[in-house]
């Protein structure tokens, strides 16, 4: 009897085929409704790159940015390797049970090396499972931009499935952090002291982008270290200018392993939440409203390099001209910016 | 009588204008002919976003990867903030005062902060001035990706300029790193000893990228930790999947402060040059040749996004789409995805 053939990509076209054949109406209403199944299964059509996906997935996010008045608190978690970003994570969650939380990851470094090379398997195992919390890893992509603009459209699912707090993890300095801070409502910095965050981060411009800064690790013989990293932070938020003049930025010495001040973290971001969403006068609109139409016209701004490729690649003369160029390229012409005004003059 | 009258602008619309009425042609031989003045320039062009200018630095590209056939050796440099980046580029030069160098530097903080807070007004002082060294600093721009490719241009234009060796320098982890890779043949990771360097940098995946790794600041009392260093790097990269099956990644300890092994620095990097030129039969080509055509058609198909969007602001509807988006947006209209599907449907 001849062996059976099994098509290793047989699971990849499953989903595939099911994605195209889902009802956007319905999966819209059971993410409304807090399924978790239709959450991961609306994340994965967004995160999908084919043409007919991008279709339903814009169906899908005009469906639900319409339908959806409930106000999450978007928390970017950001901080170096080893800043301790996931165990605060499970701290926070285990500290106040009654809120919810969805957990997005961005890592910078996963377009290169498919994801970190050392792994996160073990990564946040106490929340895994729990009722209310959902935890989806860093999303796949060619580039940081690329995978930002997938997790800010998560970060719409999981508003409309109705968490209380959608958390963004990110590592790394600079531009991920820029990027996250333009889909998110308040940014903590987590620095671990001693490690030269102290001054690197006042380098990087990250202290311009917080909205707390929580010195981690602060335990057993850290304790002191710790302190003065919180004092030679104090006093650069002195210093700099700040995102939010009406936000006295804290700065909080806490550790997930003893739970030191984990009580007064989740208090901070409460404040923050409260001074987010009040609104000066009747009539006026919270500074949450208003950041987030900054957001969104930032964001409108960004799509339309993207929309304006997609109608670029629809015309077949300039595709096969795209064609002709990759393969004098590939043979060894160096000419790419006589190519691109050729293009240009199409 | 009445003051006169100081247009703030002055300065920057003579530049604008200057950049207008020049010569393309001319400028494009004078920086084959080696012109600092004429080269600095031609990098402002490069850099501006003004339409105009578009035009005439394409057409100047295009002359110049025409004209020049010279190879120079393109290096990244690239560590941690601290880990003597510019101290081992001035030690560099100061080795090897026969080699030319011309030095760009990518900063992922710069288009959040304008540059980093800190300044680097003291950075590399003994190489300006310096007759076959040129130094410019981190180009502006709103994106990472904007940067880097003002970066890749500069590169083409000291290249032409015939530039022994063009270094660009780069901070962070991640996707700066990733971005600088695409667009040099050789890349130097720098680790600072005693940091946490070594096991982020495995995590990071940037020992995928490396083809040299240096443990800077070997000297006082860094020597035993920074031994321990380098035994971890050797080890790790022969865990690690490598870039380039036939180059044997070295791991050196030196110090920019001492001039510790900076002549076997250099040793290695001519190492990498004559491999990188090598052609293994007569008809066959270079690694260089190879790896530079690999970049020519990944850059061609970054460009077409640019294109793509220049191409579809042309459209007078579109452009006036857009604008009547953008007021709904401020008024905190939040249908941002289905003013995007309308926009793709035009």
């Amino acid at each position: 009897m001849a062996k059976k053939y099994i098509n290793p990509n047989l699971k990849k076209m499953d989903l595939a085929s099911r994605l195209e054949r889902i009802d956007i109406k319905q999966l819209s209403t059971k993410i409304i409704q807090g399924d978790r199944n239709a959450l991961s299964t609306g994340i994965t059509l967004v995160e999908s790159t084919h043409k007919e996906h991008r279709k339903k997935s814009r169906q899908l996010l005009s469906l639900l940015s319409d339908a959806s008045h409930h106000q999450a608190l978007r928390i970017a978690i950001s901080g170096s390797p080893g800043a301790g970003k996931s165990s605060l994570i499970e701290s926070l969650a285990s500290f106040r049970p009654d809120q919810s939380l969805a957990v997005l990851a961005i890592d910078p470094s996963s377009s290169e090396s498919h994801g970190s090379i050392l792994g996160d398997k073990t990564r946040m195992e106490t929340l895994v499972g729990r009722e209310n919390a959902f935890i989806r890893p860093s999303a796949a992509g060619k580039t940081l931009g690329g995978v930002a603009s997938k997790t800010r459209e998560a970060v719409i699912l999981c508003e409309a499935a109705g968490f209380d707090n959608i958390i963004v993890e990110t590592v790394g300095v600079g531009q991920s952090e820029t990027m996250v801070s333009k889909m998110v409502d308040m940014f903590i910095l987590l620095i671990l002291p001693g490690s030269g965050d102290e001054v690197q981060g006042i380098k990087r411009g990250i202290v311009e982008l917080a909205d707390m800064v929580l010195v981690t690790k602060t335990d057993g013989d850290r304790l002191n270290i710790a302190n003065e990293s919180r004092r030679a932070y104090k006093n650069a938020l002195h210093l700099f200018r700040q995102k939010n003049m009406n936000w006295d930025i804290p700065v909080i010495n806490c550790s997930a392993l003893s739970g030191k001040n984990m009580e007064k973290v989740w208090q901070s971001i409460d404040e923050f939440r409260a001074f987010a969403q009040k609104k000066e006068e009747s009539d006026s609109i919270s500074w949450l409203d208003h950041h987030r139409q900054k957001q969104n016209l930032q964001w409108y701004e960004d799509k339309i390099s993207e929309t304006a490729l997609e109608y670029f690649l629809q015309n077949e003369s300039i595709r096969e001209k795209i064609e002709k160029h990759k393969t004098a390229i590939q043979k060894g012409d160096i000419k790419v910016w006589e190519m691109l005004r050729e293009l240009i003059k199409k």
